[in-house]
């Protein structure tokens, strides 16, 4: 098996989920709806063997179509239900697809708000087949009522105009290139993609809404090791649907620092149709301003933009903007990297160390 | 049995648990802890005929102390097992009391996070009596995720300064005082107590955390009859264990009218020694900005305070100084009742009934 990503911080556990991994995108017809498959097959791509897609599906990551015994020729081990659609449904077809994978002898995965273990046929299956199934959705049982109080460690946390605007990628991104300088920096997983890549993690939007802050507070434990925490964020403030977790996990997170997140040009929020995204300054000043109930000196340490579908002119251009706008480093994590998000974290927190990277 | 206070949204049922109630206050021994009970005794107190008090207990609603054999004996149908505590948790002490209250004959209804059908002790006494378990704190299965699109109907909410400052009681006088003039007006309930006192209702705190804001939507649908929807709110923005249900509850509510909570003097929040209370004015202003995102009309008709262990003058004077500084009636509902924010609401909302009441 091959090594996970992460390192559960402490009192929490790795989910060791067996890999090599199949990737089902179902019948998903939309870029969005298999962001949790894509962010597998990019940030363990070794741990990838294939897709698996339905006969109405329209998306694909570029990794061989598989059926599910091609797969397990091949060595997988589990199949990752990484599609998402609103509500967390696991519809018939899913089922069928599930009890069918694991009749091929996969174990399966899913991030679903409905859990595999909720459907009998897909728990027989499993039980017929000695396999596996594990519901990453599901949130550790022992989690405390937040209590806001300062903790030790320096920790950043994503913030976004919306949902799916890039808010993992880019916290993923930021632990790449931080350790890469040899700082300590360590991802934390808060939603179903995150929690696969990193094999641990809890996932916020799954947790009973009173303790949903304490879920941040416990993902991001006291730290003393001079180490960051780099916490990926959830929703939006300004998401109707899904503030509510934006704003638990932000006071949770007391973070020090925030990277803000948005995909330029885009035309409604998620999941709903004709309402327009906040504009990128009123969305980071609300954030700031919340945050400081938990974490009073905190500060914004860059933009992170979704460029994709851009011209490579217009997205320097509206990296340009945004850093004019907010006086922040902006960059497409992506396409540009976040070499100087972390140029300014240093700055501001770390000035030693920036001295001693100044020969990059 | 006593017909229950409420009336159920469309949509969502009557729980129709069996009166008379004993009000079960276990150990509590500070104010707060006894809320579900106080509320229950203070709104529905034709349907309590007593209050059982363990041994370390110094709190009373001042109703005839009684064993669980007694309560019986005088007609009890079902203890209300009305304590709160952080996290919600049922202790040993808890659990044992529960056991010999169904012994005795008696029903269970519980407003804790921690389900009676959670412990196989108390499953196994109800079904040896043929007794009936009420958890209220779980949550129908079926909330939608919430979509923030204008529906019909006048909706007002109650917002706080922190926890337990008299939302609930707030928003019941609310509908009292709005029935007695002729208006149509429903309480809305969103916690335990204000269950047991409607009979339906989301524990709100107690959903998943995708789903607070569909929740609110769901316990004030659309409503085409001229009347309003009183929703009773829970937590505060500002309480770093629980703001996110406050923010989802306010985005979900879509309302038209605020009224925010708060207790002058209060020295800490809820349960977070040594953190202070937000100012009011910075509170409704953070409340106003975030309902502004489903409701961009919204606007504030009144404070409610809390003036309980105030001199009448005290009282007096902090009601003068939050309306001076807010530009907005200030009562005390519970020694003061709260005509003059009603009249504010009507006055801004429904003027033409405002003329028909000059007599008042």
């Amino acid at each position: 098996m091959i090594q996970p990503a992460g390192r559960a911080p402490a009192g929490l556990e790795l989910l060791m989920i067996p890999s090599p991994f199949l990737l089902y995108l179902g019948d998903s017809q939309d870029e969005l709806s298999v962001k949790t498959s894509r962010g597998v097959a990019v940030w363990r791509p070794q741990a990838c063997v294939g897709e698996f897609r339905g006969p109405k599906c329209n998306q694909t990551l570029g990794l061989p179509p598989l059926s599910f015994e091609e797969a397990k020729a091949q060595g997988a081990k589990t199949v990752i239900i990484g599609v998402a659609n609103a509500g967390g449904i696991m519809g018939p077809g899913i089922v069928a697809d599930v009890v069918a994978a694991l009749r091929a002898g996969l174990n399966v995965a899913s991030g679903l708000h409905d859990r595999l273990r909720n459907h009998s046929e897909i728990v027989e299956a499993a039980a017929a087949g000695g396999l596996e199934l594990f519901d990453v959705r599901e949130p550790p049982a022992d989690i405390p009522v937040g209590n806001g109080r300062p903790r030790a460690g320096m920790r950043l946390l994503t913030v976004g105009t919306d949902c799916s605007v890039g808010k993992m990628y880019t916290t993923l991104a930021l632990e790449k290139e931080m350790q890469a300088r040899g700082l300590k920096a360590d991802f934390r997983a808060t939603g179903q993609t995150g929690i696969f890549i990193a094999q641990s993690g809890v996932p916020i939007d799954a947790v009973i809404a009173d303790f949903i802050s304490g879920a941040a507070e416990q993902i991001s434990p006291a730290r003393h090791d001079g180490g960051w925490d780099l916490l990926e964020g959830q929703g939006s403030l300004f998401h109707p649907s899904y503030a509510g977790v934006s704003l638990g996990l932000l006071h949770g997170a007391q973070a020090d620092a925030l990277v803000i997140c948005h995909q330029p040009g885009r035309e409604s929020m998620r999941g709903l149709p004709g309402r327009a995204l906040p504009d990128l300054k009123t969305c980071l000043e609300a954030n700031l301003a919340a945050a400081r109930l938990t974490s009073p000196d905190v500060i914004a340490v860059g933009v992170a933009l979704n460029t994709s579908g851009m011209t490579p002119e217009a997205a320097q251009r509206a990296c340009a903007e945004a850093s004019d706008l907010l006086g922040l480093p902006a960059q497409d994590p992506v396409s540009m990297g976040v070499h100087l998000i972390v140029d300014r974290l240093i700055e501001c927190f770390e000035p030693s160390k920036l001295a001693a990277n100044t020969g990059r």
